[in-house]
């Protein structure tokens, strides 16, 4: 069957989440989780992709905008032709000579890269029946390798190197596969330590969490030094002196003061710190991680592009690379990140929540143990519990893992009453006050 | 006198300069410079401030997008609010919590920062009757520390480094504005090396620039090896051995690529290589630059923030730092800038051309002279002859110097029927085929 893209819309949806203060943290103080949604409409009526990128709020319109910008180069494509060639469609989407002005890779213009990207992978999944971590782990190693566009990595990673790995791994994924349909994919929860909650609220989630089967608790830290002492106590307490906390700063100190802030805050023996300074600060990252070794830097958020994440792995200024979903330019760009992860044995532990987030990364971090690092060795996927109400295909959670995703395509297809309430301004969500 | 922000209003500009292939190189095959023109309207009908950041054509209305959403964080200040605390005021701008998602500091949302934040600086030199770089020159060190966000430079900077950096300069400036008056500052040209130029025009273009003044040439280069080795002999040619070419390439190689393919053209004795890579590659411009040495590697074109450039100049990655004035954030972040440079020694030839970035550039040079470096050796703003006529106060050059501006203000100023013509899409330009 050939499959043609006839037409691109894209939805500016904003879900009111600053209402409940889900999601604040020190930089952070009040995000309106937000997508840009696009859908790609073929010339077979019941086969349609669909694909976000997420933002938190104001500026959303933006991202919509690019994408518009971006549509002419998806539009009238086959898909045969870009599954053919993922590596050359992907660098056909970021080499606009005039767009590429606007980033190169970064911002604005890569987000928007990323929701039609995602967008032509759901289509492409849905169109073999095939969940997206399965199309990927279906794939030889040769074809997973023509999925990616190697320019700027080969002084770290050459196609060759990326087949050799693959290769070597590909025997054993039977087996890997096995244990996730037995456990499903190890997950840690965020949803506990916002900052914007009451000391009794942590206390409360953090049982509530426990009960529910979590072993890793992730909490918000760097506004106020007291105020963090006075809550890792609370979630040392609750959690106990062996599982897993993960304290996050969210980009908001110079590199001397985090280093000072994180030996304040040892002794609650966090694993790792995530973004203590600007995600734009590989040297300043080695600096810190080398201070506070053992504790873990951890960071990729925020972190732009594929190039980016070469040197943080290569100057070993990250020990726990976070990949997201929608920051790099889609899932072509996040499996060249997981190949250079499993070169520099750095765990893979993408960034998740927000809206849709989850829904995606649960893909990624299949892919990577199924076909890349073939480890689940300190591997964890971010989880929190927003907006899941609102996907034909959420994720499912059991025991703190995320269970292996069955429906065709990237699970991020919304309900149509979803996308009619969130849409912005017009939807019920931003229309009616009551709402 | 009291002056309160009132409205801002920003037009998408566009300038048909690909119908000539000005600008022409193996990254960008047919700009069309573009700007994102912001005007701050005051409770002064006759003082009004203007800034622009500089695009490449599609995607403009992008910037004006989001110039658009950070409009309320600049309508309704006062002047003299922002003047007592420029750096507050910065971090203002670059703070929107929701906003920064979207960067953060970096593509789209960080160019519309740098539209508002340079036409305020507009705006404050018109208000004090002066040129921008007279109303900086003029600032006492203390003043010129104010405007400056440390946020992610301590590492590196410290404010108090920084005062004593400029305090030492202080007492001989009045000496180097002397120099400034009688020779301009020094430049180079670009004009004559695009790469969509036939062999012939690259060299009457050559006499002709010769004839002008010009010492210093610049030719692109990355799309061909043969057909750079021939544009480089005849440029060698025209400008004899001891004058200074500069080459640059536009991102188009990898680490290793641009390492061969210089040395094939190191016979032509390139005083430098730009862009040899992805802008975001600051190791891989260290082993470049390692590996050419002593062909310097310069870079900054498309460097994202202050804090790219920090560990550029960090890791020896750069050995000439071309600022941009619309890339980083406004004038703030540029001072920045030119103060890490000064402390490690690397010379700031700023990127111009396009529209406007000349007539920007000439301000920043000049305070990097009499304010941070203290230093003409290596130094020289970029000249590029395009659309200058636009501007009520255009640059001027002689025997291959930038004259000191005189009018108030950031000399970006456009002519109303400039302005008119280049509205996109409903401008002449664009409206009128033989326009």
């Amino acid at each position: 069957m050939t499959i043609q893209i006839l037409d691109l819309t894209v939805d500016d949806l904003r879900f009111p989440t600053s209402r409940e203060l889900d999601g604040s943290d020190a930089m952070n103080e009040a995000p309106d989780y937000s997508v840009a949604y696009v859908t790609l409409k073929t010339d077979h009526p019941d086969l349609v992709g669909h694909g976000i990128t997420f933002t938190i709020g104001r500026g959303n319109e933006i991202c919509a905008a690019a994408v518009e910008a971006l549509r002419s180069r998806v539009v009238g494509l086959r898909l045969e032709k870009i599954a053919g060639d993922m590596a050359g469609f992907w660098r056909h989407m970021t080499s606009d000579s005039q767009l590429r002005w606007l980033g190169p890779e970064k911002g604005v213009i890569h987000l928007a890269t990323a929701a039609i990207v995602n967008a032509v992978w759901d289509l492409w999944a849905k169109a073999e029946k095939k969940p997206l971590w399965k199309l990927v782990a279906d794939f030889t190693p040769e074809q997973f390798v023509n999925c990616i566009d190697f320019r700027y990595l080969t002084d770290v990673l050459t196609p060759e190197e990326a087949l050799s790995m693959l290769t070597r791994l590909k025997e054993s994924q039977a087996d890997r596969l096995s244990i996730l349909e037995r456990d499903g994919y190890p997950a840690y929860t965020t949803s506990a330590g916002w900052l914007g909650y009451s000391d009794e609220r942590l206390r409360e989630l953090c049982r509530q969490r426990l009960s529910e089967g979590w072993e890793v608790f992730k909490i918000k830290v760097g506004r106020d030094l007291e105020d963090d002492r006075r809550r890792c106590r609370i979630i040392r307490e609750e959690i106990g002196p062996d599982r897993r906390l993960l304290t996050d700063a969210n980009q908001v100190w110079d590199v001397s003061t985090a280093i000072e802030w994180m030996r304040q805050l040892a002794e609650f023996d966090p694993w790792m710190i995530e973004e203590p300074t600007s995600p734009d600060d590989i040297l300043g990252y080695a600096k810190i991680a080398k201070a506070l070794h053992p504790i873990r830097v951890a960071g990729g958020e925020h972190c732009a592009n594929r190039i980016m994440f070469k040197q943080f792995l290569e100057a070993n200024a990250m020990q726990v690379c976070q990949i997201d979903a929608c920051r790099l330019g889609g899932v072509n760009e996040v499996l060249a990140v997981l190949l250079m992860a499993a070169k520099y044995d750095v765990p893979v532990c993408p960034h998740a929540g927000g809206v849709g987030l989850c829904e995606y990364v649960q893909h990624l971090s299949i892919i990577d143990y199924l076909c890349v690092s073939g480890s689940l060795e300190n591997r964890m996927a971010e989880h929190a519990g927003t907006c899941h109400e609102h996907f034909l295909d959420p994720i499912q959670i059991q025991n703190g893992h995320y269970l292996l995703p069955q429906t065709p395509g990237y699970s991020i297809t919304m309900h149509e009453k979803s996308i009619e309430n969130a849409r912005f301004p017009e939807g019920k969500y931003w229309s009616d006050p009551n709402s």
